[in-house]
């Protein structure tokens, strides 16, 4: 397959949090393996160990940063065992993770038009400090280097077929599987295909709208999100808050039909 | 007016949070736009949809970044809907939003040495894929162009006179307006020209301090603070913890007179 | 001693949390004192005004940047009295921090092999706008200068030999000086040359692994972390809710022959 061009661009999504220096030493040992290097923040606040989480915000990254970055991943429970490190050239970017199905959903994009590779730690000469944080001590210097060029990505070590393709968020259907910062309950239910016209919650109806400002403030609406997904939200307020749901609240998407 | 030259930088202010790659997804589509923007996170905590809060926010970079910086700021509850896109050229930046008061204290401040127009979307060729989230679909493309000088700020659209002044948080006198980091309550009321010897807050008295080093540990002092505002602090503490106030919360300034 | 040329790179640690527009406005005075600075964010959420924690975050930092990286601290209690501000070659970057002790880990690691100036402010021509905000008036200028090499390190300032040498996280001992974003629990005993077998925390025993994935699932164990300290820390899980432990607790490292 064709490869892009290192663009120097790498973005970090991570469950580190914003607590600790742990993502800043990360973006340092991009810039010590890569000087040149622009270091991009895409999320830090995955859940903990969340890696279908992890796995559906990277998706959200396809098509949104310019060809030949690359995107480096941590989620990661399994650091300091014999799981393997990944990377993978696929929508025209290049993508650094975990093999624990971090990479899952960005591939399944792909459509077989992608290919993964095995890190090679002994030939790039990468040994770790410590056996808790690789981010630092592997994946940043991975990352960098072929955000340089310094390294071509075939170089990274024998191509792989076996990757870990992990479970998909988007599977769980009618449930709510993220809370965004403005309180909007995100479910599992692709919005593009359904003929929906209102969501369920409880007791409570959210009536479908096309964006928030379609209704007066403070009523429950379901619409179309910006991932593509059907979302429940209310207009200036907080859904999460208002209805007590969170994760894992089951809701009941109506369609057409169901009213006959 | 004069037009400086784009700089480069790309500043961000939003109330997006940090929970989602919604940021990330933004600073990806400036970059596609421009590769080689650098991209300056100013803030992203503004409070949900708190159009005031973040127009003050805003105001604090005037004279801050280089000139030629693009200032971005997206808290925009009424994404989808008819509300248009400006953009500005005062103080020697450019500056992009909603056009829902957000801008109301940057542009009072440059006093008429300002240009605002309202961004043709049809001639710039920009249609969003989500109605949601218009951050990413449309003011990341335009920022990023106008930050790598592609489309020239006056190319963008026609001229505006009637842009949305907005409320300013400024306007609301002896209350607290905002609450930062450090518990510190800011008041709306301009330290200079004012002549204060203490704060009342409830029974308490604030006495005024140049800075907090001046009093000890644990007391309640009033001072100007970094944005030229009447501050409640508690030395090596945290005033709004400890009083018990916050934003909304009344005041009393006292003058030299009030005392005679 | 050598003073390696600046890489153009600022790294930034404060006690400024992100809730405002503080390191926003830090990044955009260090970028008007020179315009190709990359600015990098090492941590923003050191403890309010708790400087050993600060100087213990920026030791972190030792050799994860480039050499030449200038590496601005604020966390400033003292800001705006007469605290003076200190700039140190060491470990072959630059350290810009308020002589109150920010400095003292990063220096006391250097073992002499290190060079202090204070900064002398009337020689910059710097003048403070605030006497609260002094990340953005003096500290951002300074480090922006020298990143882009306007100004020499030793042009900076006379020698100083009486920079405040501050206390240490690490003197602590037995106790948890730091509670991570994943609820792990860290305390101060170096790891390197002891012989611990598990860590007492109250009634239950943490046994030492090597890393999270050696133990199930929910087990308590403790480890040698990527600081180099024995941590306590829930495989997937968060230890300090689970232990009810905090910063200031006291645990037992028991050594090999304390079972004896």
């Amino acid at each position: 397959m064709h490869l892009p061009r290192p663009s120097g661009l790498v973005t970090l999504l991570t469950d580190f949090g914003h607590r600790d220096p742990y993502v800043g030493l990360v973006r340092g040992m991009v810039l010590r393996a890569f000087g040149k290097a622009q270091v991009v923040d895409l999320c830090h606040e995955v859940p903990a160990q969340a890696v279908p989480v992890g796995a559906w915000f990277l998706r959200s990254a396809i098509e949104r940063f310019p060809a030949g970055t690359v995107h480096l991943a941590v989620v990661d429970p399994g650091v300091g065992t014999a799981r393997r490190i990944v990377a993978a050239c696929a929508h025209e970017c290049y993508w650094v993770a975990p093999d624990n199905g971090l990479l899952g959903d960005v591939l399944s994009a792909a459509d077989g038009d992608a290919e993964v590779r095995v890190v090679d730690l002994e030939q790039q000469a990468l040994r770790p400090e410590s056996a808790t944080f690789h981010g630092r001590d592997l994946f940043a210097p991975i990352a960098g280097r072929l955000a340089g060029g310094r390294y071509g990505f075939r170089a990274l070590g024998p191509r792989c077929d076996d990757w870990e393709r992990g479970t998909s968020v988007i599977d769980q259907g009618a449930v709510v599987v993220h809370v965004d910062a403005f309180g909007n309950l995100v479910t599992a239910v692709p919005a593009a295909g359904s003929d929906w016209t209102e969501v369920r919650v409880g007791e409570r109806r959210a009536p479908r709208v096309r964006t928030y400002g379609e209704a007066r403030q403070g009523s429950l609406v379901s619409l179309a999100n910006s991932f593509g997904l059907i979302e429940i939200a209310i207009v200036g307020g907080d859904a999460a808050q208002n209805t007590g749901l969170g994760v894992g609240a089951a809701v009941t998407i109506v369609q057409d039909d169901d009213h006959g």
